[in-house]
């Protein structure tokens, strides 16, 4: 993995872990914060979406990248491959905010609209390979953009190491096995755990029952963690994260307002659930060393001031 | 100062020094922001208070500290006086919020309330130290202090060499102060300007004037920039600051939206002053290396929400 950092390390920043006493405090456990708030476009996709088209030949780069995405990933993969002087064209929901729009074509990506359902998405995405030839990149479900994701807790093991434990949120589990991957290959006694919204409880339900179940009615603020898994990271869920911690809603609310209040960094509901997770169970992290991926930070800030 | 700073290591927070490529692009100019927002307390108050107290000798420490504050150097001899064992009183108006008192004892600091205003906070003050033998630290107009509060700068300046301004904001001038000798005494090329609320304008007008002016009645959502200069702030300002940039209210608000929604980071109304004025005074910091002194995070969260 470290040739997969060594490959975006140009593309990226190499964020800092913070460290709080009064959490610390609160949880009975020593937290290390590495802040992917802080990253380019304000989360952790900008990793595995530089790698992914950092993969690809000359002349497929010529041809562009494509994605569907209403979230990080769209801003991702257009900052990406922008930097890199590439098209990028980005299959959205008719009815995303507009301020997600705007974003996308700030970092030079070509947005195409579809009708808000998952069969639209598709054929409209399949359309524009066939019409441009650019190569289709998966939010999460990709070997490059895992790998590339799990680069963040290579750089947290590097900076603090002995973890005893690494927690990150779990969407559709990009990040999630890419940190289980980064820690089994750089420091295997330390434990990954994941973090959901029991709103959106697929990944503890299928780590329950051995086989993916999907999201089929997710009712959760962190609107990054609604997503189902994929066949390429639950196998990697499966066998290398030791266990799932579910968070209400309340407590991510509680988490987000901890952060902005004794951290001072804002980050987005969906980065603030492994800080819920840490809140909920002192007792499995009581005297640990325990690593917090905040995944990002980007939030309608009129959205957040209402939930406080 | 590198003794200073060395003195006063253990008890404080090396800060990191961020960069945003966004608010690069905004201002034309390379932007370094010095994040004390993350220091100990949540502001580089802790700087001057802990080398304050550091120079006591044995003797003085055991009898403790005394100051008179409402602010961030309340909170910030309370807690290194509490790290070094001694005791603290501070003198606050019984009407400064409860917050604020909660704070200071949460960081072991006895509070003595007085009516809200200079005379009965002086009178006060002078009984407290009669009745305990503390000795009285003054939260800006004190050497240990301006040279306490300096080691932002020379941590900033040894992260980013060759600035050619550092910014940082002005209320009683410590910060200020101490930024310009650091400055001196390290890199004498770097410019020194302040950042000023046109609604408490006094430094700006002192500067005009050749003597300090009194701040009468301050108008701003700052507060911690309502004091006026003292005499020990004043002739180091007067001789080291180039000059005095003012900023409307709106300007403030409209920086402190940025840094949340672009950096990330929670920053108290003073903290976004100088952001403000390097936004204001584009033409002035067109193609130059500008450090940013970002003072401190501790806002009252719901009143933020309400800002925005």
């Amino acid at each position: 993995m470290l040739t997969v950092l060594k490959r975006i390390q140009p593309y990226i920043h190499r964020t800092p872990v913070l460290t709080c006493a009064t959490l610390d405090q609160m949880s009975g456990a020593s937290l290390f914060f590495k802040c992917e708030n802080f990253q380019k476009m304000g989360a952790f996709k900008m990793r595995g979406a530089a790698n992914a088209i950092l993969q690809l030949t000359e002349e497929e780069r010529k041809l562009g990248v494509a994605t569907h995405s209403s979230g990080n990933f769209a801003q991702a993969l257009a900052l990406s491959a922008q930097m890199l002087g590439i098209p990028a064209y980005i299959v959205m929901p008719s009815n995303s905010p507009e301020v997600k729009k705007a974003a996308v074509r700030g970092y030079g990506g070509e947005i195409i609209e579809c009708e808000p359902n998952l069969a639209a998405r598709e054929s409209t995405l399949a359309q524009v390979v066939e019409r441009t030839g650019a190569t289709f990149i998966h939010p999460f479900n990709d070997g490059n953009v895992i790998m590339g994701q799990g680069t963040a807790a290579l750089e947290l093991l590097h900076d603090v190491p002995n973890l005893d434990v690494i927690i990150s949120p779990v969407g559709g589990g990009g990040l999630l096995s890419g940190t289980a991957l980064a820690a089994k290959e750089t420091s295997p006694k330390t434990k990954v755990w994941a973090a959901e919204p029991a709103g959106a409880s697929d990944a503890w339900e299928s780590k329950k029952s051995g086989k993916i179940i999907p999201q089929l009615n997710p009712q959760t603020i962190a609107d990054g963690l609604r997503t189902s898994l994929g066949d390429k990271t639950w196998p990697i869920i499966r066998d290398h994260v030791e266990r799932v911690v579910l968070v209400e809603e309340a407590e991510i609310v509680e988490a987000l307002r901890l952060l902005m209040e004794r951290m001072k960094i804002v980050v987005e509901p969906s980065g603030a659930v492994a800080l819920a997770a840490v809140l909920k169970d002192k007792t499995a992290v009581a005297g640990k060393r325990v690593g917090i991926i905040l995944s990002g930070g980007n939030v309608d800030l009129k959205a957040i001031a209402a939930l406080l």
